[in-house]
This record gives C-alpha cells, structure tokens and sequence, in this order.
C-alpha cells in the first residue's frame, strides 16, 4: 500500500529518465524496481539517491557481493521488507549461496542478542579495545 | 559503569574457568574480555553464549572476517559501542583494513537511509524480487 | 491481522462513547479510526492516550503541522505503517504539500544514515556543542 | 573515545580541505566539528555526505529550522548523542526556543509509545488512509 | 552530559514541587531522581508524564514487579541507560533477584535474536496464531 | 512472502525431524509452527535456536508466562509480527488474560516514550542509581 503511485518510463520527465536509464546501464538491466518508481515523485532526490548508491555499492576494498549482505544485515535488523527482499536478490545474482544466506541470518541473530547483553549489563569497554583503527 | 562486578578467573567457579580456557585457547589470547566477566554470574548463559558464538562466527561459507564485519554492522545499526570497539578490534586481528572499515560504514549509512526511504514510501515489493532463495 | 476485533461505537460502554465523542469534536470528524476503536477494549488506556495525544498535537509553540512531520520521522524510523498512514493523512489536511512530505523523508534518510556514521566512528561531542539549552 | 584520530586542518590533504573550507563558508563558521574530522579519514565519504546534508538540510518547501527538529526527532528516536547535541545546537542558531524542544520531545515520546501500541496491536491502516499523497 | 540544568526542589515553581511532593508520597521516598528535574523545565510534560507513570506502573492485572521488568526489557532493547539503572535499582526494590535479572537478559536476547530471524526470513504467521485475544 | 518454502515433516531430513520431535514433545502439541520450517533449511541454526529456546525459556526463577510477556515487550519494541502473534499466543495458554496483555501494551509504550526522553534530555544516571546488582 504504497503512499505515492510509480511513476513509469513512459510518464517520467527527462531528469527521471536519465537517472532510470543510468540504473539499467551500470546494473545491466532491462527494468527499473519500485524504490527508484516511487522516489522520482522527486526527482532531485531520485538523482542523490541513486548517486550514492552507485558510489557506496561498487566493488572497492570491500567486493560487491560482501557490501549486499552488511546491506542485508541493516535491513534485518530495521525490518526493512522491500530492503531484504531486494538486496537479497541483488546478493543471489552476485553469487551469494543459501549457505551463506543461513550464516549471515546466524550472525545477524547472533549480533543482536549479544548487542543487548553487552548495554543491559552495561558492560565497560576494555582498554585493549580502544581506537582499533588508529594508525 | 557496569551493573554487575567483573569475574575475575582466580574467584571464578570451575564452570566459569572452562569457559574462560575455551575461549582462551579457541582464540589464542592470554586474556579474557570484559563481556564474558559479565556474563559470569550466570554460569548457564556464560557457556550457552560463548557456545553459540564459537560456532557462528566461524569460517564456514562465509570467512570469519566477513563475519565479524556483518556484526560490526548490526552493532552500529543497534549502536552497542562495546560491541563496535571488541568487534572492530577483532575484525582487525582478521585484516580488516581501515579502508575496508570506512567502506563498511558507508554501506550501512547507506542501507539505514534507504531502509527509512522504502518504509516511509511504503514501497510495494516487486514481484521479481519474491522467494530470491527458492531452490 | 489485528488481534484484537474493533469495538465499534454501537457496542461500546459510555466510558468509550465518551472518548470517541470527544475525538469526533476535537477532529470535527464524524467517524473514528481504527487505533482507537483497538485501545477501546482497555478503557483507561484509551481515555489516557487520547488526553495525551490531545493535549501533546494541539498547537503550542510549534504548529500543528510541524508536530504532525515531527510524529511522521519517528514513525518512518520505527516503521509503524499503521501510524505514517493516520499520520500522513493528518498533516495533508493540515497542509503538508507532497514536496514537503519529499522534503521530510530525505531529512529522515539523511539523519538515519548520519547517526550511524556519528555512532560507528564514535565520534566524541565537540565542547562547543554542550548544553545548548542552558539558559 | 572514538575509533580513530581527528583530521586538523593543518594536516588534511588537499580534497578535505576543500571540504572543510566549503563547511565554513556555508554555515558562515570558523571551526570544523568533530563529526566531519572523524569521516576525513575517508576523504569520498565526507565529500559525499557533505554534498548530500547541504543539499537536504537547506531551506526550501520546508524551512531549515523545521528540518533541524525532524532531524533531532530521529536522533533522539535512534539514540545518537553526537546528533542530539549538534543538531540541537544548530536548532537553536536558527531559532528553536526552549519551549519548542520541549513540545518536540513531548511530540517525539508520544509517537514512540503510539508507533509501540499500533503495532503491538495489531491494527489494520483505516480505508480511508490509503494513499494520502496520491494526486 | 544533560541538555538542561537540574531543577532542584528550593527552585521550583509550586506546580512542580506539586508533582515533586507526590513523587516523594507515592514512592515513599525522600529524594526526587534527575529524570523528574530535567523535565520540570516543561511543567506541563512533567505532570502529564508523572501521572502516567504512576498509573501504567501501579499494581494492576500485572504486579509491580513484573511491569519494571517488562520496562526494562524495553529500555535494553532500545539502550536507554539511563532507565536501565533507574528501572533495575526500582525492580531490586520490588524483589527482583540477580538470578531474576540475568533470566530477564537471557530472555531479551533471545527474543532480538529470534526477532530477526523471523523478519530475515520473512516467515509467514501461521493461521492458528491468528486473533489470540479474540473474545 | 517468505524467502523460503517451509520444510514439512515427511520432506525433513533425521536432523531436522529430531529437533520436530523434541519440538512437539517440549510442548506436548501435535504440529510444527512456520518459524521451525523456515530455519530447518539450516539444521545447524534449527538445532542451536530451538535448544537456546527451551533452555531459556523453561521455567525457572522466573516463571514461563513473565517470559513470554517479556518476550512479547521486545517483539513489539522491535515491530517483528510473526514474534508477536505466535508468543502472544504462547501466553495465553500460559494463563495471561486480555487484562495483563493490556497493561502490557501499556508499559511498552510508557517505556518507548520515557526511554526518549531520558535519551533526548541527556538525564545523568543518579549516583544512587549505579550498580543496583552489585552483592
């Protein structure tokens, strides 16, 4: 029960089609999901969103296939249903087995009950554990 | 500012010691976390937890370092800062890079604002996105 | 799939007509929505969280509008779709223009993603920032 | 105790700086909070995130005072300290007054228990809900 | 680091020491804890506030224990510590044990473990869990 | 919609109908919930997730029906529907009556709204507040 309808190809101004063509390009595609649909309604930011996306998503240090399923492990965590069905997707066609669908829920789990025993014990961080990223 | 004294292994009871052994020797560190001193007043969660730790988060399809990156994300997501910094520093010991990091904090503030995009939307999942792990 | 059935205004006891009259004259409406004819099964929760959504909606120093996106982000950030559809509505009649609902979401987004990145990098908070409502 | 070191101007590489000389102009400051020291690190991501929260937080249907208090809303909602002191901050240089946060945390604390009770419930979204923004 | 100064007693207007003094009564205590202090800026969300807590909290169909301890397995879930503290010292003094508390937390993280892995595999309610509080 | 079909009984591998049958036999019912099928796609998780759950949830210092209550709190906290209806259910048979499921309801929203504001006004923990667990 969406709160706006999609806006399609056909119905779409140039801006929005720029962004909707830049989507099948770079993703190889022939059609363009809901999400992208339902953000052209405003299409700067339908342009922003998709911007980031294709910076953030593209393989880097991290390969795409392992930034698909930290995305996943966001949206299990916040519930996000189109988020899990979607990226799930995009993971599979990325090479992302049942296996290895059934060990991230397993951490996912995991992370979460421990996320609460660590702040409902209170539990202080120790020192050894400080600034792990400085230089 | 912990709810519960920390169980330090000369008081602790030899079903607490098993555990700190085991996670000793599972890990190869001369040390024991503040997380499993908490823990330790309930001998029966202490051995259920590390147990169930011990076999998620290791190698299996997915590698170890994946893993403790998949945890890092839901612990941001959830904002636990003692699981960021032990999950962080233990990802490091695996060779996450710190610009494997910064990816990794790209994709999930990224996954957090799309997931509020497609719920505020209430974007109607599409129909090719359905059932992405039936066999 | 409520699991509760809707007490409806033919059924309900005087404590419950007494509320859902007042709803009717606050709103000047002549129906009342789903939520509350859920919470009728508990009169003094029902006659609890109208006065306080009463007294908490009603213009102050902030507008009626301003509360009502105000009520719209953090539903969006919970993902309650029962309250962004009451509350979407409410702030339309209220004259919230669909490029301010646009507006609203991308500041959503913006924020999810940001706290994250504050929380992930643990960023300390500057001095200068400390206490700003002090008089 | 964040994860990794501040970035000082004097330090910062040419494309930060950029950055940083950017923040001042357009806020019209003289200083660099922390938040972006912290994502200097990761010179594309604070380019971007800057682009993106100039770009979302400027005046336009919605005014900038308006979209400071959706943005605390959700950072009280998620918890981030660092957000609720600087953007409480910012909220207060474009105008907030005392009252007005207090009415934005009264407005904050009622859809957090409402969102609970909604869907706690159960409750099916009203017909007459569907689609608010549809044209 | 609080965003606004205590209100002591001796400062107060009469219709918060109002509030204060039922606070003491009801309590049975002689002391008012910092959460009342630094609402009493907005007395009106103070004495709404107050009112409410003293009747959802009050020995009902649920004793009081058992409420403190569903409050506080609400607060860990959404890290408050703050009410995490106050909550915990109110529950030991109604009779919760430790072993109490630390089945509590086991309970907490089960359930954010097992919440995820419902939503992360979407699984579907099952027809007989339908409408449980039907009449 | 899930993202897995559900794996029956007759379809079941040894493993998996070991854990059907302790299942069943815990529980002393004749039939297997969604939540059971959708996981036995991983028997690893199945058998590790169903023994924490009847460890945890077992009677103990406290008894069954406070954990169901408590597991229903985080559930509605967290939005998982699937967790709300089948532990909403399992209360049920455990003796809760629609009262307590109302004063239930009725402190998970009190303890949403007041985590808030305890988080939005940076409420320092009272001196007497810390360490309410220790001996």
């Amino acid at each position: 029960m969406a709160l706006v309808p999609l806006v399609e190809y056909g119905d779409a101004p140039p801006a929005v089609r720029a962004v909707y063509d830049d989507i099948k390009a770079t993703r190889n595609v022939d059609w363009i999901n809901n999400f992208w649909k339902a953000l052209a309604h405003d299409p700067a930011t339908l342009a922003r969103v998709w911007a980031e996306s294709k910076q953030v998503m593209a393989q880097g240090a991290l390969d795409a296939r392992t930034k698909e399923m930290i995305y996943i492990a966001v949206s299990v965590t916040n519930d996000c249903e189109y988020c899990i069905h979607s990226h799930t997707a995009a993971a599979r066609t990325k090479g992302m087995t049942p296996q290895m669908f059934h060990e991230l829920m397993a951490v996912v789990a995991l992370a979460n009950a421990n996320n609460r025993l660590a702040n409902g014990y209170r539990v202080d961080v120790d020192e050894r554990f400080r600034s792990p990223l400085a230089p």
